[in-house]
């Protein structure tokens, strides 16, 4: 009766040693050039996560079947890029490291550069599925490199020409759809296409970034650069269920941000989506 | 001109004796695990409903084509569970000694158990339809066997197998699910299969408890329990509109939590949907 | 670096000469019947339609490829409703005058009979498309005949029967669809028959009012009377596209009303749907 | 127990013949240059009123000790501000007819003439206490002279010099108190010197007249024009006791704009407010 | 860096066995008569907690140098009042048998009876200390006698006269106004007397508790009562330094309820009250 | 009547060449360890300053008797926080160039240290004025040097010992007031000393800067981290005053973070105290 407060999100117990998956959130916005907030989303996903069941009956399972570790949220140096993309990446590579998959909850985007290196880095191979409504590759946000509305740019820097897929995108200036049409794969608006691309990274390690602002704002207000004419909920975990039939060797969801929903639906939304994700890899 | 403030719900203004329906409200929220609140619903409702038009277009009929009664809320017992429900039940049957309609605004739920003694009572025949985003089939939460989760577990306590049917349902534990298998009809998501129900259920006297959480959240952010994969606003007063077709008894509306959505639309959507519901009785 | 601060819409930069378009808000709300708010619609979408991008993946093409002027948001006499539509009307004669397109921002819909008048002037062969959930019909409302729920029906006194077109109509009492019935074209709850219109209104000239609460609330929320039952957003821009193929001689947009919507959701779908009607025109 | 709903304020349930109080709303606020919504203050104070107790500790007496008649709102011709006037001043005079006093719920300030008018009609030589931030001593506000702005200048015109009495003032133009300095007697930012105009008005009939936003915003941030630097709750109602010892023959609280305070505080305040004035007449 | 996610409050993390002081939280609200929502309060206290400093300057002290124990939430049964109090009891009983001292975070006010009965079932002799709006001294609210409304009086029904002193009290209905009259010691509206009671009761254990209404609404509109006349934190921080100087034997803080302030502030303020009362005691 | 959308804060219409003041804002928010948003507050600022009065009843002048320029918002780079600092540097120095008083609105705290340092290069001897809740004196902040936390100390690295002045401070670790003890002068919770300051700094050139966050978070929610216990409006505008009769040579006001504050009082007084700030100067 007595124990030290500990705060997981939903069903996620499991002790490091036996989980197969490790869940760790990266609390990070400070390139974001429209609204800030999404620092708070893994603490308040954890704080709302028991407002949800465990069971899933898309799935028929329930997160009590599956193994999961919570490592709670990382101390990241706000207001220095560079530094907590490096904390991001050595954690997730100690992960890695020990033959688990992880799983980023952010923070803003460009999160997914730090735990996307470490990825790389252990599966050189590796082809990215990226679903968003926007395109994120530019070379640069007024000067800056490293940005969230860079970020697949830079994870195009590592990987190169065709090896990353992108799907929903409705948003972006001329040029990334122009740098889309020569580099990688790119579906405006919804997830066509996305059976192909399964079956061509068959057998390939994939890592699956999911921007939530892919959603319709109507069931997603709460992020920070919300875009008319997203996809709906079931259409999101569909699409992730399709998508983890492949070896997914990292993940993550990002850019909820809390404050900009007084309903929460948003956050329990998020907290749906992952608990879809965790069963579906 | 000098006449005391009277407020009911838009066009609600018959008097006793020649209504055919009695519309009330059970502000109670006691027993909700998630988020409370919907004891401001009936109220709020009132209040909002002077922001719609008397008129359906869908329905091409009019409030005040019909002789609604509203008798206001019930002053209930908060903190005293068994006591509310017997409150609720009383006033219930004494519309229906009268032979009235009784359409109830919740609350919460758990509310619909009062409601739904009364009508048994009187029709021990009568069948349940329940549109739902949960299946409220727990035998206990916590250890409290009188919960908005375990609502229609207590019905089917007293109607028994196979007069239960339920749609749009996304949300339970596995014993839930596995209950309603064994036990009521379950429609997982939406109201497919509906036209059969009504068509099965002819003659037989129905009430009608319409959770507003079935709603897609995008639709319906102002609720405890909100959960993402919902039925449009339309869809709901279709399935509204099918099953009036039958020989409804008595019915709720019930979850509103008006706290949870700022906009107001969650309660403008709540009245329009209860103009539909008295529409087509 | 020194220059004095202006704000535009975003990307409406031309000088005045250059441009073909001319943008200009209307900030009036003063015959609302439920929920004012409206006023702060044409201010809001231009602070925050720096979120947007300025290129439309819909329509590839950019709002720099296009020449706009934004000439701010007109200095109306609340509270005088007469002489604020007068003033409205006299703003857009003159951009008419000197040959270019007006864009107007409201305000409540009933600006639009000040833009209209105008538009009728200039152009007396003109015909309305009109999209929006409420019929606006009502010879008055309460007693005065100037309001918002009857700017349709004023501008019917201009143009006669069998020129205006109306589209996504869920909301109106008994009379104004008996009213369509026999003056109107008059499509309830969708966009169904444009496309007919569209061939019909081949080279006359067209009005195009946007009452922004034909979307749906889920999309839409920040709206004075929000109506459960409404068109995606997909849909509208879909339809405005389709609109602006005929010869668009003045247009507007009203209704945001963002205090009611918390997300900036409302704030930020308006100025793209701005952004798609002026790529569109 | 079957009863038609009634919703009074709480605790005034009087018969209109036994009242010597009448309390109703002016549901109001076309004329706000600012920020309206004081149409729903009347409403929501009703609704939230159960939240509040009957007694007073401040006078240590009862609502339950007096009797008030609560007469609801009236319907006013929105967009039409002269004839909204005239209702209202017709609907004071026959409560003042009636040998009753009448207590006007706004809406926004202008409202105050027209029940002014009808207490200056049968008391000629009433005098004003005024409570407010801003002096509302304006000939015209961009052109109209029956504005919120110009409610005080317009009864000046009725009354003339040396009749108005201003406490807690603190915003206006220098016009303002330039007029003021000339031909009221002003008091900036609280209320000293209250005492001695108590004094000077023994035996005089008196209108009070309250804006809710000469409190302090912190207290009240749920107004329409909230000005930093006023006084507190304490002092408000101090200073409403001090007023009512005088021949108070009418009064007015206006300018809650419920939609302005999420928390719900303003409401409840202005609730407690009334409930002290009704308690001090 | 691998472990679990732990989250205490602030600067709470002492082991068990080394604590002097034990955190805990009593989520529970199902007997509020208004606005429910303090089941949320301790969850939200901890995680917001991290927005504050350790060191407190106004006492010179810090977390660090004192050890507390957070031992988390209860899983309290909601919709079973006896039953919830109970395990609060229970949990209270253990700290005390541990020689501990116990600090709960509520809940509604209720859950001080819990807490209580376990103190004064080691502490016979044990005096009360009450900080509050309202002076919970019903005897039964509709028929419930156990309710936030009544909290006191449950209380007063264990020790008996003059063991009860009452700060702040500016609510409550006429009879409870005399009862403390005739039975317990109650200071209307401030602290005045606050040293005679401390001179008073010097050697003897004392409970404090604070319910966080007290606090005027503009420092605090989080609660479910807000009443407009209240302490600034100020003086409430100074009250708690001076009742601490007495030997506490237990306390606590309620009423926090999370989703009516928008702003967080309440929150904030909550944890600073908190932090102080720490290392006041 | 056909001029561009220009908007200015209210009042602040003069030419770059006759201005003697030039108000800009630095829209940064990086390095925010708590909640960010205060890119947001200088455009909000300017949006909503019209529902003030020019006119100052404190100080009896009027913005349109002094010479104002608003140079709108700078173009940050966020995201790389010592580029931007550079940005404000130089644009500050171009004013100071011009021998104009720089006036900049944050953005966060650390804004300051780019206009100090264009401000210190000027004039060597420089003191600073200081009015926040927070100390601002930490080394660095989870490692990085250039954060909100650490903005004073890093002035103080400029100017060394015994040229800081402190007021109002109620937040900080223990070693910030260590700090403080030995190299600044810092004056806990309130203005007191106030008068000897000014005394001492007479003829000497002062950069003032008001962090917002000083004000009681009753009176101003609107900020990201919130301290209770604090200053009145009233107080702060005293010392502003006070504070002017000295040679100022730069100023700032930061810290509004406007999404916190739904009902939009924080803007409104942030932009009444940027108003005597200016009529003071």
């Amino acid at each position: 009766m007595l124990n030290r407060n500990i705060e997981t999100f939903l069903g996620c117990n499991s002790a490091y040693d036996q989980a197969g998956i490790v869940l760790f959130g990266a609390p990070f916005d400070s390139t974001v050039s429209y609204r800030p907030g999404t620092r708070f989303a893994s603490r308040e996903m954890r704080s709302q996560s028991f407002g949800l069941e465990t069971y899933s009956p898309y799935l028929d399972s329930d997160l009590g079947d599956i193994a999961v570790f919570d490592g709670g949220d990382l101390e990241l140096c706000i207001g220095d890029t560079g530094k907590a993309l490096e904390q991001i990446e050595k954690y997730t590579s100690a992960i890695l490291h020990d033959g688990k998959i992880p799983v980023m909850l952010g923070g803003e985007h460009l999160v997914t550069l730090g735990a996307f290196r470490a990825v790389f880095d252990k599966h050189p191979q590796v082809c990215i599925i990226h679903y968003d409504a926007h395109a994120d590759l530019r070379d640069d946000y007024l000067g800056a490199s490293l940005s969230h509305a860079s970020v697949l740019r830079r994870c195009y820097d590592l990987v190169g020409d065709n090896r990353i897929f992108q799907f929903g995108i409705r948003s972006g200036d001329r040029c990334e759809f122009e740098f889309a049409n020569a580099h990688t794969s790119l579906r405006k608006f919804d997830f066509a296409g996305l059976a192909d691309t399964v079956k061509k990274l068959k057998d390939i390690p994939v890592y699956l970034t999911i921007d939530l602002d892919v959603l319709d704002p109507s069931a997603f207000p709460g992020t920070g650069t919300p875009e008319a004419g997203g996809v709906s909920f079931t259409d999101l975990i569909a699409a992730i269920r399709e998508a983890c039939a492949l070896d997914i060797v990292g993940c993550d969801l990002v850019e909820l941000s809390p404050v900009y929903d007084q309903s929460g639906v948003s956050t329990i939304t998020a907290c749906k989506v992952l608990r879809e994700l965790l069963l579906s890899i």
